[in-house]
């Protein structure tokens, strides 16, 4: 099992939240769907990459498109970046990761996101996608509003700092960080590796 | 062709400087080897991704173990970093690869910093990759002590920042900006897609 440790509001995580499940059914390798909040992550340690960085901003678009184009898909690019709500989508998100629909949610908000222009998050895509994963908005998003919600949000966020986390998406094979959904080859070769041969 | 451009004192570039010889030889792609001062356009644009980010940091040096075991690489990590004299090491690479010897004295200099600490620039190290290129040293390192040297990487940044270029190692394909060794696969499929089909 590979831990799926990931923010809505993380532009290239877009690229495994959409090809999970095809990962999911070629290898044969389980992933548990695990929301933080990887903005709080990046402003605590002073990790801005995008904002006033226009090259980079320009280059992650265009790498996103044509790894997308890789994976076949298709996206609108750019689409609206940074999220206003990207804690409200990521407080769902840990709600239906404990009731088990977090992984249908996700695909949602982010096809409506990067293929339809809707902001995840916001309305209306994010009681769309709450209705697409099978539940009832008004229920999820009065859950979602609690101090609760915010408290796991908060304590999912420490859990991945604790892992040595600091980006959206990471992998993490018992302990062992990968970051980035070009890593996510690696990540399913050291799973392998560790199931079938003897530790090194 | 392939415009492969890097700075000695980029940790990454480890990989692609190692290993460019051996992907030539599989693959029959040419790259051309072109030196520029990638700390100046990380401090201009406020691009400090390490420095002060120690969880960063650490998974730089684990993930580049680990991809340099992919590649059957041994460095020693980590390795001293930041490089004191990063502009030197790179006014030498301006000259080599002027005159024809960039790639030896490149691979030279990672493999004494990465593989036997010793940091890349200053001396030992410096004389001894220059000697390993066929060179004398003392007549390089007059030369790269000059003005015009200075002039000579100074405008072979300014050419890497025209082409979009904000870190190291980065590939160009024919305008097409490709950053990361890890991108290196993908640049390769960029120009032979180029080569065979029909524009899209």
């Amino acid at each position: 099992m590979i831990d799926f440790w990931f923010s809505i509001g993380s532009t290239y995580s877009y690229l495994s939240v959409m090809r999970l499940a095809e990962v999911e059914a070629q290898t044969g390798v389980h992933f548990r769907w695990r929301p933080f909040n990887v903005r709080a992550i990046m402003i605590e340690m002073d990790n801005i990459p995008f904002a006033k960085k226009p090259a980079k901003a320009a280059y992650m678009w265009r790498d996103i498109e044509r790894r997308a184009a890789m994976y076949k898909m298709v996206p609108k690019l750019p689409t609206p970046y940074p999220l206003a709500e990207l804690e409200r989508a990521n407080r769902v998100a840990v709600i239906a990761a404990a009731e088990g629909w977090c992984e249908a949610y996700a695909r949602g908000s982010y096809r409506r996101w990067f293929e339809q222009g809707e902001p995840a998050g916001s309305e209306p895509n994010l009681s769309a996608s709450i209705e697409e994963a099978g539940q009832q908005p008004r229920r999820v998003l009065r859950k979602a509003d609690s101090d609760a919600a915010n408290a796991d949000l908060a304590a999912a966020t420490e859990q991945a700092k604790a892992l040595g986390i600091f980006g959206s998406p990471s992998f993490v094979v018992d302990g062992e960080l990968f970051w980035g959904d070009d890593r996510l080859d690696d990540a399913i070769r050291w799973l392998k590796q560790m199931e079938s041969g003897p530790p090194d």
